[in-house]
């Protein structure tokens, strides 16, 4: 299994196009609309916000996907309104921005209404102005090398624009995986919402994609906490247009889905990665291992666990190597665990072995928080379940950041 | 169904005696050693943490509460050290303070080791001084009229004594509740727990107790979210000596048990309410009422999702009307939900009907929540399910609260 990470975005693969414009949505003058085109018919899949309470973007992209059984081959986006929350009219105003990108920017490459998903990012409750946002989708001008554009038109509170990618080769033919995102923390203020968007000029059945994406998400998106707040207009979008494929679609049967699932996995959690950096108001990036446990979801519950708790994050701000509450929040997580075994970690010292603290030296295990990476590690000494998680620490920032947003 | 309220605590009821003293465990100096003590043979009801890293003392009264059936009749406890993630040492010195208790000032009601409960809040994973403890616990000196002393020994960053008592007429006599709590985090920083701790003088069967017990915690600790962090040690003792009855235990089956349960319903509520407005940091208390909802389950699951958002929380503390992050926390709840038929006010205005914001003042909106105390009401429509939840906003001195805490 050979991959290689390249510096690149969603236009990297071959055959996509990408863009992004202004039209005024947002009160900052920032660019706040944009998309990506395969310009050849393409598979897609894509995973959405579980929250029961779903954006009209949201519902329209999963009426798309399934009425076609995962042809979309261009996204259409929007930043500075999360089109949620909006009833009726919200449906109608996500169906038109689908049907301004046909008629405009997409009719040169004909792509039908349905083969379009739709985005929406930023206040909910809030009607679209679809008159702005209609004529900005109708002027978009979407480009080879316009993923960076495409970025800066999804942004809301990011602080620094996502992207990533990667290459494998198969039967002797460089093939690219690339991905942009936006989402700074996992609901941000009012602004809501996390959304990737992954293209790949590999060819891919739609079944097989859907199956892929649910993996690569599993370990990326869904293992990163900023503050336990969900969206209602989380997303992941993958678009593989076989541009530069000459065999059969990938369908899991074939040796280089290894490879392919490596760069998609690589590509998520890149984008994964960079969100829980740029979580609102951090100061630190956290990675928590999770070793022996029972099974692999019970790792994911305890690494996500400490990855959530409140009093966790607020310790890793201040340096305090406070692993009771480490092992508390493995605790409550739901995880099978016996408390005689745990093991924890901070960095490269172990704090506890067999529930009990070591002989540790409080200012060696605090210094071992101080830098902007902070490594947490956990063995249950129960099986061989594994996970990581990813966040960051929990700042007076973070509250004020979130205490006056739509005031 | 007539209760009274009245200023009172875990001696108002006939036959307890309790007290409070300071041995040293606190660098502070302040209290951190006390006992409650029924003078006559009692029954004994108890609810422990959920957390599977279970503190010493919890796991020896739960030990005491199944040898004996529930016959505990005195309570020894501890600040400032959890006695948690402190192994077999851990066990022993949880053991030694009901030895120590039975053969001080227990011994003088000939109170057995195995009817007494020991509680423990404070620093996780540092031994016992046990030496200092043990004399301290020696020391005590009971009175009835000790209630007050016995609260301040088991503050830890609480910054006010929480204490309650109701009193019911039954049979022309009058019965008394009261109880004493501590706690300002669902675990607070290091300095773990919640603590409480509830008395009658009415005579009660140990089965019926537990059960009475159940529902009055369902309604009441576990509806407070401070932080959503489940300490290892919280526990709700509740002891029942008869010293006010003449009839049969009350076993569930007699008229008066209804007033009974709301009298108990009532203590355990104040005092639960008393925590989550001494939140730490925290400046307004926020009451949310789930009406409508499927179920009474889901109901509770809505109420405690809202409570527990951070950024609702974060959006209280700056009175800002963001009910996307309520209709949010709803949507991921876990509750069944029709989000198109969602009612959400805040105060006294209605900002979300049939899942769309009405055309609501913000200004005014915003004025609903500058009081130190913030009501939000969610109606599902879905059901007959209803249930209310307690906490307070996030604020930045949380974070700093939490954030130094053993450095």
């Amino acid at each position: 299994m050979v991959i290689v990470p390249i510096s690149g975005n969603c236009t990297s693969p071959k055959g996509f196009l990408a863009g992004g414009g202004t039209c005024g949505l947002k009160a900052s003058g920032r660019p706040d609309v944009g998309a990506i085109v395969s310009a050849v018919p393409a598979t897609s899949a894509a995973v959405f916000t579980k929250n029961l309470v779903k954006a009209a973007p949201v519902l329209v992209s999963l009426e798309h996907l399934r009425s076609t059984g995962g042809r979309q081959r261009a996204i259409v986006f929007n930043s500075g309104n999360a089109n949620a929350a909006t009833g009726t009219q919200g449906l109608a105003d996500a169906r038109q921005m689908a049907g301004r990108f046909a008629d405009g920017p997409g009719s040169k490459y004909r792509v039908p209404v349905d083969e379009i998903f739709v985005a929406s990012t930023g206040v909910i409750g809030v009607p679209l102005d679809m008159v702005r946002l209609g004529s900005g989708i109708q002027s978009l001008h979407l480009t080879a090398d316009g993923g960076n554009a495409a970025i800066l038109a999804m942004m809301t509170t990011d602080s620094v624009p996502k992207s990533a990618a990667a290459t494998f080769v198969a039967h002797g033919i460089s093939v690219t995986v690339g991905g942009i995102a936006k989402g700074a923390a996992m609901i941000a203020p009012h602004m809501a919402t996390m959304l990737a968007f992954v293209t790949t000029d590999a060819a891919v059945s739609p079944t097989y994609l859907q199956v892929a994406l649910g993996r690569a998400v599993d370990d990326s998106f869904n293992m990163i906490v900023i503050d336990g707040d969900m969206s209602t207009n989380d997303t992941c979008f993958v678009i593989a247009n076989g541009a530069a494929w000459t065999g059969a679609p990938l369908d899991g049967t074939q040796q280089e889905c290894a490879d392919f699932e490596a760069a998609l996995g690589h590509v998520c959690g890149e984008l994964a990665r960079a969100m829980a950096r740029d979580g609102e108001g951090s100061t630190k990036f956290i990675t928590i291992d999770v070793r022996g446990a029972a099974t692999r979801e019970d790792a994911r519950r305890v690494a996500r666990s400490i990855a959530g708790s409140n009093l966790t994050k607020s310790a890793v701000l201040g340096a305090d190597p406070n692993w009771g509450r480490i092992a508390c929040a493995a605790g409550y997580s739901g995880a099978a665990l016996d408390p005689n075994r745990i093991e924890i970690a901070i960095g490269d010292m172990t704090l506890v072995r067999g529930g009990v603290a070591t002989l540790y030296d409080p200012e060696r295990a605090s210094s071992q928080m101080k830098g902007a990476e902070v490594s947490i590690s956990v063995n249950l000494h129960l099986g061989d379940g594994e996970a990581t998680a990813w966040g960051c620490d929990l700042t007076p920032e973070y509250v004020r950041l979130n205490s006056d947003y739509t005031t």
